[in-house]
């Protein structure tokens, strides 16, 4: 995931795209990056770290200028140098900066074609920088001296038609605007706003709403699949759908685990949609076991609170906070002559034994990935007295892996890939595993809007929305996770502790 | 607050220390320092920042040795520089560094009579200063070359005999061991733990019980009011009262607001007097309004989270999370030419509409200190639609300043000093302001340790049980804090946005 | 003056690039950049600063690749922004790098024709980044895929019929090889070395031979005016003459003043040409004085030594080292509250009084520019006790602005601009000032190479050979650099002292 | 070598001591430290790296106050760390930093009697920290609450009597006034100045009298043998002979190699006494060979200069600057994989051929210790061409350790230690090899103060006049040297190239 901002205004934003990106620093925590144009000159400040770190008054100081967009990284594994930051900028034609929070299936031959057709060169391995290049190049090809909406719109066209996969994207075009932008199929969110001043209003695209929210603007819309939106330094605003064939599929993965619960993603109120899983959850308990002995429900910090709330109140059973989150970072350094000291999920969550003690216990997750985590956890409540540990899964289970900008483990890693629910229930230890059912996690979030009807599922269902994932694709991504996985064991010791499990990235 | 550990191992103890100070970062997000020792040699890292900030490779690199203290530092006002930052340091007698939690009410007066009798210099406005020179030099007094336990536990009772405050200390004696100790009322927290390893039994001292938790120490006990501890390196423990009159009298607000649920803290479950606190709150409204129209109650996150929900359940009424706190830290820059923009609750707290749209709604917090916040966080329900706003506080009105180590505003800088609980809710602009009552409040407590039957409760009712704390005390406290919060305003563009109110500092 | 180095090796070239920066740094003491290639990636480290201080050993690891560019740059006034440090890159095509010494006298024209013809955004007021981009348009024009050294040597002749001034530049065009060129009239100087190694031949492009000589390069030859040199990945060497109307006119500048004596420029040993300039400036001497009254010669050091011990053989009189100089930074810290304190000549240089006490002394420098170093310098003298003080100078008076790429200050700034020798002379104070005449200047350096007969010498006479500098040209500069000059009165407190006088730059 | 600096003035020193200590560069690059103090608060900056480097803006606003000190350190292999960074600061009694010059022969002794007798714990393997420590307690011992000039006097008294070695030391008492002393034979340096300003006069006390001259202080006189200096914050001077048995016996060392030319040294022209070393050699080269065939003599920049045109006077042959030095320092990465680069002496020195080919040359140097450089000058002579290679050096053959703070190889590593001055002119590789006699180099010095008739002449005869260093602690030396030596292979990459040679420290 990453988070991107993109915002044209009536005096400097760059205090105002700090604050976005402060708020969608959930989406990434590798790194940060931010543009901003004045006249005909832009900055540019991208660096690994947290936005906190990454932007600095000396830094604030040069972003000056009424536009620009930024960006927030997550940790991708093997591709992690602050080289590969966002922004990225190619100074032909106009100058053009871009950020985007997504990947792309058809990077690599894209990259290769560039290079044979345009003569454009890609210095790193990031999707971004070949979309940069392929929006460039066929803006380019408009061959205008003053670009204006049109032109944008025609060359996003293009793009849609060169690049599969899912992206939204947000560009600065020196001098001109911004330009942001969505895949047809939707699968990565992209909403603007509004926010009147007394010198004109200013407008923010955002990956998500509560950072609009939190900037001041009112949340006007969402960016549909496909289409695009021109702002240009005057504040004018311009929309046109780009894509021949779009329609609304987003990742069903955002809902239930990725965004912000107090955010509206694609009309969907996010912790509306939580609360209709914990339901679900609750229904499917009474199904499978009526006369259930669970005594209380303890959520796993942060993302499942509200599911395991209401599927408290359905079952009519307490609802305790039986795990605090250790809220700062607590690396592991490597010191010359010792091992490598194990991984303990204790270092992120203490359990209130009081909560456990002689107690049936149904934890709740918003999902499993590799399951080490879950395995701890399970093992940390009956260390704490437990009668006995149930868990659930406010997602389904999660078997192949995600190619449309979730950073997940090679597939093999997953330890739903290729088992059984009751395996990997075992697995993880607990007395009773519960997978929320697909078609339940849909309905929750189509309850909410009913015009979304259809969702990438593609991690739990391996069905690709895009269409050209095929066998051999998923094989190459194996191997190149698995290698970047590999090469992550000889990674600095300054660097922060990677994530044992996907989830513990954005609690 | 401040929060500090010391370790007595049998291997390096500086990813230990880390790890512990990573786990009491809630205790003071400003400065970090650690000393570790080996043989006749002490190694020092401290500075302004996070722990995270202030420890990198290289400096744990230097950090050698089995033993060593640590502490991390709350922003006091007027204090900042990274030169206070603990622990402090003398070469006589024998290498003593020193790290506190708590205040010293006649640190002024020690650090005169210091320099007099003693020619010791105090270089710095810390009281953390002047305590290890009133133990160095009554450790020195005891003239051994090698000082035992003894002679630690002498110095010990002569300290308590010339200080007066809250202080719970954490002392290493270069060559020799790790000694803590605590003030005669017991203020301040202080517990320990031990950790089997294959080499033997290892000791931790700790401000709160979660660090020994999550560095795999067992808790042994607190350490009493006026007791000391003395561990060599050896590992061999010590332990007495050095104390002629001491009792127990614990800081309330550490229950209610400062210490970690997942603490136990003189044999209190934290966690369990936070539930207790949300049904005495729940039996306020009862009695104040039988049949009150409340549709839902909503924590303001995280620490009254407890509270609200056991609340809402003794209630019967729903319970929400309706505010999303931002987790990553909002700075405001100061860009040459522009005027300070207003700081706004916002940037930390992010509501959800659809909990507040038509309802009448109860909001908890753990206390209201300043009221600046409480009041933007009523204005933002009412935003939302909320059609009454309610407000219950966990602990009494804080009408009083705390000069036991917790840093506070000046006492007219206190919304509640010379208001009534009326007065205070008109000001917020709530429809229903409830506090919760003192006597409840301790019950709380004493219901989860009935030994423990006194607090400090100063904050609440003036009562400063060291018994030294007078109108002219206070007076020219009064003025520091304001000069201090003057002062303030010319500070660095580059530091953290300053709490607005003193709860933003935990949460 | 900047300095420039490319390197095409069999193993990493980063250690050679920056020794051979390091041996450069007298051309440029406040930027210092590098980039690498390997395979098809490029690897980029520039910053504000000494060599020794932008290239860590983290930066270092980075830089990988066989091939590879340098430069260091001279702190020119209003562009010192760490943005604008070379060198600069375009993605497209191929991906290009280069970086200049030099100037062009129509980057304005030129960067408003980029735009409007290719749509090129030159980002920065950088010169260079306007010849990179004439170039990779050219270079694009081609339309190859894989480029060959006449497709280079076609793009480099566009670029001499496109762009006026002076200009040395290395290109990298990634996964190709190293290319690099000299105006037409040759006024920067570039050459070139070749090292055998056990696994092949290696290459070096230098501004100066002993760049050559330190990193174990044989020197082969200096690249002539408008000749291009290319060196493709595999070792091949390809030259060819690139402009239509090529001569020698080297800038005169360089022998008197910027190049190290251990330099042979354009088949000029250095060293000699300044032992001849103190035999000029004795004989001048002879001419206007047979009978002079001459104790000592003192140089000013460094660079007026070779000439002064030679002028002090000739006239057979005392040569001394009367001054030394202060080797490191000695800043000015600029406190609140305080003004600034006067610069003064003697935090630069000391003079040792029993040379000049009762003596007649006859200072030589290498130039005068702005003369307040030269009067401080005079008036030192007479402090010390000199009987009468006498000052030469190796070079003609100074009193027209350089364009192609020495910075200087504004021509009214130029103490000799519309002054007679001898009012300058009587502005430092001197009791005899002596300047070196043009001709005779003209001719040290003929001697040294007899093919070498004409010589940019717009600083002295203000004839600018590329015939395109008019008075409108120097109006517009004019404003310039007073606006510069303005502009560095704000500047950070942080930035090294600025020079005060020209060349207190390379001493 | 380190340099230190002391100053009492009427307005802030941080910007004089840092100035001073700019100029006193050359005697330590390693680290360098200032403490100052206003009222009764000392503010401390000290760090690896040179004093431009250390010192940034922010420090010195930190650095408050009229009266500070200010060190710096030559780079001591073996105690390179940060932590022994000078000054260093003891708070008991008074508050008191101390900065030195020197060694103490008697450092282990004094700390073991230290612990044992005062319990003061010594922290580090600096005999600075030593030196603080028993100063601190002889001044505690007088046991005054305001102390005044007779009981600093008498604490320096009993640091004579206590210590031996060489040393010159400067002490700020914290609220009192600035300490400063010099060992009873006066081996290392020490001066003091005199400013008036508008608001009374200043003083400074420095290792050499160039930073007097340069910060604009007049030249009063040494610091005599054993004498100390006590300046009150008021400005009060007051002076005192604090050694029973006190004598001129400076280093001999300082006046060949150490010292800057323009210093004056114990009465003593550097400078002249440098030009009469050049004489002395011209007489040798007479008396060895009346008729030798010398073209011209060369000096190895910058140290021999003088020498050498004295030389060349007295034998009325040619002088020529043959070899340029790069001022800028050349590291030598150590990346990963690769083995490391041999060391090359053409990274600091570049010669010109014109000077060497086909001539019989004579090359000055001050000194020759390991003999590494020397040899490799003396084959780039050859490489250039010359006919036959001569070299002088200024100074004796260096033969033995030196033990009062000239940071030396061990004697093993002496190329001239049990070797005739034949055996180390073959070594090197020269066609005749010329030291200088000792009896001529101190007459050389004698002759610029007839006062100063002893010197401590050890590194050329073994002779050491604290009359206590035998057999048994020159073993233990080299032990400590051997190893240090060793642990420095094991440095940190990111470390300067550790000098090949004594002399490369200075030039």
């Amino acid at each position: 995931m990453c988070g991107i901002v993109g915002v044209v205004a009536k005096s400097y934003v760059n205090q105002t795209i700090f604050d976005a990106l402060t708020v969608l620093q959930h989406r990434g925590q590798d790194a940060a990056g931010m543009v901003t144009g004045e006249g005909n000159r832009f900055f540019l400040r991208k660096d690994n770290g947290l936005v906190s770190e990454v932007f600095r008054t000396r830094h604030m100081k040069r972003l000056a200028g009424n536009a620009g967009i930024g960006h927030v990284r997550y940790p991708t594994a093997g591709s992690s140098s602050s080289a590969e930051a966002q922004p990225f900028y190619v100074n032909s034609p106009y100058g053009i900066a871009l950020a985007h929070n997504g990947n792309l299936t058809n990077a690599e031959a894209l990259a290769d074609e560039m290079f044979r057709a345009d003569l454009r060169h890609i210095n790193t391995t990031s999707d971004s920088e070949v979309l940069l290049n392929v929006f460039a190049h066929e803006l380019q090809g408009q061959g205008k001296l003053q670009p204006n909406a049109d032109d944008m719109f025609s060359a996003v066209k293009r793009v849609h038609e060169r690049c599969t996969g899912g992206y939204a994207v947000v560009v600065m075009i020196t001098g001109y605007g911004i330009l942001a932008f969505r895949d047809p199929n939707g699968i990565r969110p992209l909403c603007y706003g509004k926010r009147e001043t007394e010198t004109g209003e200013e407008y923010m695209v955002s990956s998500e709403s509560v950072a609009l929210d939190v900037c001041g603007f009112t949340h006007v819309r969402d960016i549909e699949p496909g289409e695009a939106i021109y702002i240009d330094m005057d504040g004018n605003v311009n929309t046109q759908q780009c894509a021949r064939n779009s329609r609304y599929a987003p990742c069903l993965f955002e809902f239930v685990y990725l965004a912000r619960p107090d955010s509206i993603i694609d009309g969907v109120n996010v912790h509306m949609s939580r609360m209709l899983m914990g339901e679900k959850l609750a229904a499917k308990v009474l199904r499978e076991r009526p006369d259930h002995d669970i005594d209380v429900i303890i959520p796993i910090p942060d993302t499942s609170r509200t599911a395991a709330l209401e599927m408290a109140k359905s079952l009519k059973v307490d609802f305790r906070e039986g795990f605090i989150k250790n809220r700062y970072i607590g690396r592991t350094f490597i010191m010359p002559g010792q091992g490598e000291r194990k991984k303990s999920v204790r270092r992120k969550l203490n359990p209130i034994e009081m909560e456990f003690r002689g107690k049936v216990v149904m934890l709740v997750d918003d999902s499993i990935v590799r399951g080490t985590t879950s395995k701890q956890i399970v093992q940390m409540a009956r260390d704490m007295g437990a009668k006995k540990v149930y868990f659930a899964s406010a997602s389904p289970a999660v078997r192949f892996p995600n190619v449309y900008g979730i950073d997940m483990p090679a597939a093999t890693e997953l330890i739903a890939h290729g088992r059984t629910e009751e395996e990997v229930g075992e697995y993880i230890g607990t007395d009773w595993m519960l997978f929320q059912e697909l078609a339940d996690l849909k309905e929750c979030v189509s309850l909410c809007n009913p015009e979304i009807r259809e969702f990438d599922t593609c991690v739990f269902d391996g069905k690709y929305v895009t269409g050209d994932v095929d066998g051999d694709y998923l094989a190459r991504l194996e191997v190149k996770r698995n290698d970047a996985a590999m090469a992550d064991d000889d990674t600095d010791a300054e660097s922060n502790e990677s994530a044992d499990d996907l989830h513990s990235r954005i609690d």
